[in-house]
């Protein structure tokens, strides 16, 4: 385990929130170092346990009793998307109508037009902000998903930009084909053809070119029911994607249980989920991605079902839902304060929402998400005197550096 | 009112939230100009109407399309403070006891303690990038209240240091006297020894060093009392400083309508403020200052009667009550957010709550707040299509550049 003339950086005069399940919340290690070698982590402990290394080759950090913890992973957002909804977020305000609402171009289906309308550079263009705002606040890893393309050009041309901006900045990005996220217009009325051109010509073409790692199905009263769902599972099956589902927002449709014996990684949202869709979560191993930006934004009051979620010892991921509609909040920290101010999760089940359980809901569980030998060398270095002040406090942003795969970022 | 041989510099090809009173909701004027001149705006208008200017003399900057407001104002904050609460914050997610809490030093006593402890520079230290954030996020004017130190020497050195980061930033600070925050441990039992105190030594030592604009206080059942109250405006009145007062935010003892009867500046909170009080602000001209930061960390769910103050034409402004116990929340943007997602201000109110009203709040209506001829050249530029994203979208910040007294500062 501990060949340290292979280490390339060392972090000395360190404290360690290392995430990983144990002795304490925080997998936590005072008066620590961290060794890397070839990307990973290849060596972490007590200073007083450091082995011997040949400070010649080996480049040293001193950390100056900074806290590390594992890059952030955003495991739940929409980010690439033509227009924005200011528009229906002040007629709202201002006391319009629905249907003045409606005609004005308002809802999802603006947001369709708008990212159909888009060349992939002005997607592009529109994405990289917000994901170098994210990347700032210590974000190395994030889910992105298609959803408003709508049809196999579109939801391609999402899925090609959000792949095109790891070119950009270094960040991991792990893509969520999301095709049956609502019906397209041209579709009204006949939701059984959409979901036919989903499984049989968007997930093969999606599946042939690589272009997403996961299906994701929107299974609610305004999205799609069980059996669309069920019908958009057997596709991503049969293509060896992996399967997640916004499910239980704002009813109890059971998707989630339905999600669960497909083997899904996680189910998203859940406010509504009851202790039979828990328990059938903690059976298959599932992660509850929780998205209190849309929970604030819509104004709900249903919470999620946490209690039951630490019952039955599922895991609880954090996550954005960074998008235009329910969500328009590109702030992984703003996520941490409002999942302990709003959902009462400690500061310790906040951040292992987007470290180590971020990493299981992406089926990254033993690369990402923890300081840990072997794992990534994804690591942010933060200005903070304890592992709660990242949740506590927010507006000032603590990230003093970012490490992807071993190499300094930020 | 042009004298454009005077210019020294012009925005061409801009859009305006001149945020004036009056035909539109932002003072908007598109496809405008406008001049600086001796740090004031010297002209401002539709690009048709610019008159003939010395292009080789005047510094012009093409906005291209941007957005240009009157720069923020953060019309209340306690940005000065020692240590912070995130243990206490951490604590009560675990689900420890009050006494638990208190006895493990919870509370504001926590951080009258640490404030007492920490000496000049490091107050300073631990303020500057708090107001670094803000003015990064478009603030250009800020209100810093004492009330930490709670006796004489240490509410002395918080006005001091407030003062002093006027001198790393350029931004135009107000400082307030708000010796009467909380009662300190040493006169528990004796509120009227303490307000003895505050009247007659702190508030004629802190007028005669000049170290406040105004004086404060937290009128409240677990503050002061209307009697306590009443005693600390007019010794400020007699030191001819401006009044503002922390009212009704938990119950209604009336502070608000002594604070009227006083024509103080402002009341702040107001979430249990009753009709008559709303009639009395609007009587004495006092603006009402709506702190959605405080009323989301503490979970409220009163609201403050916005209906009553629009009924009455009272002023609202809009701040982040930025402090370590209530709101640890250090942005104006998410304030804009929030004050339209839980307070359901139109993005326009909102807007206005942050410049226009904000000035109001702090006796500058006539220097700042407004894109108008005379007024000061704080000026923020956008990049955004319309105001209104200002208010909806969170997390990517707009803020172009940002102009103090007619120097780009950012
Ligand atoms: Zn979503
Ligand atoms: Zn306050």
């Amino acid at each position: 385990m501990n060949n340290s003339e292979q280490w390339q950086s060392l972090f000395i005069n360190v404290n360690l929130a290392s995430m990983a399940e144990g002795s304490n919340e925080y997998g936590a290690i005072a008066h620590a170092a961290l060794a890397i070698s070839n990307g990973k982590i290849a060596w972490l402990g007590k200073m007083e346990q450091l082995p011997d290394y040949d400070k010649n080759s080996v480049n040293v950090i001193d950390g100056q009793g900074r806290w590390l913890t594992p890059g952030l992973i955003d495991c739940h957002t929409h980010l690439v998307y033509g227009g924005n909804r200011a528009s229906e977020f002040e007629m709202r305000l201002q006391g319009k109508s629905y249907q003045e609402i409606a005609s004005a171009g308002g809802g999802i289906v603006s947001t369709v037009t708008a990212t159909r309308a888009a060349s992939e550079q002005e997607l592009f263009d529109s994405a990289l902000p917000r994901l170098r705002s994210l990347h700032q606040q210590g974000v190395t890893t994030i889910e992105i998903k298609s959803g408003y393309g709508l049809d196999t050009v579109n939801e391609i041309k999402m899925l090609t930009v959000a792949g095109q901006l790891a070119t950009s900045l270094p960040v991991t990005i792990k893509r969520t084909f999301l095709g049956a996220h609502a019906l397209p217009n041209e579709y009204k009325g006949n939701s059984s053809g959409y979901i036919d051109v989903v499984c049989n010509e968007m997930i093969p073409k999606i599946t042939a070119e690589k272009l997403a790692d996961a299906v994701d199905v929107f299974c609610e009263g305004i999205g799609f029911n069980i059996v669309e769902t069920e019908q958009v599972f057997k596709a991503a099956q049969q293509h060896n994607l992996s399967i997640k589902v916004h499910a239980e927002q704002l009813s109890n449709l059971g998707g989630t249980e339905l999600a669960a014996s497909y083997q899904a990684l996680s189910s998203d949202h859940i406010e509504f989920l009851d202790e039979a869709g828990v328990v059938a979560m903690a059976k298959s191993g599932m992660t509850a991605v929780l998205l209190p930006g849309a929970f604030y934004f819509l104004r709900e009051t249903q919470l999620p079902p946490i209690d039951l979620l630490r019952k039955h010892n599922v895991a609880m991921a954090v996550a954005t839902d960074a998008n235009p509609g329910t969500s328009p909040i590109h702030s992984i920290q703003l996520m941490l304060n409002m999942a302990c101010t709003l959902f009462r999760l400690t500061p310790a089940e906040a951040l292992a929402g987007v470290t180590r359980n971020g990493a299981k809901a992406l089926g990254l569980a033993k690369q990402k998400g923890q300081l840990a030998v072997g794992f990534d060398a994804d690591i942010a270095v933060w200005n903070i005197s304890q592992p709660a002040e990242l949740c506590y406090q927010y507006g000032v942003n603590p990230l003093a550096q970012l490490y992807c795969a071993g190499e300094q970022v930020i």
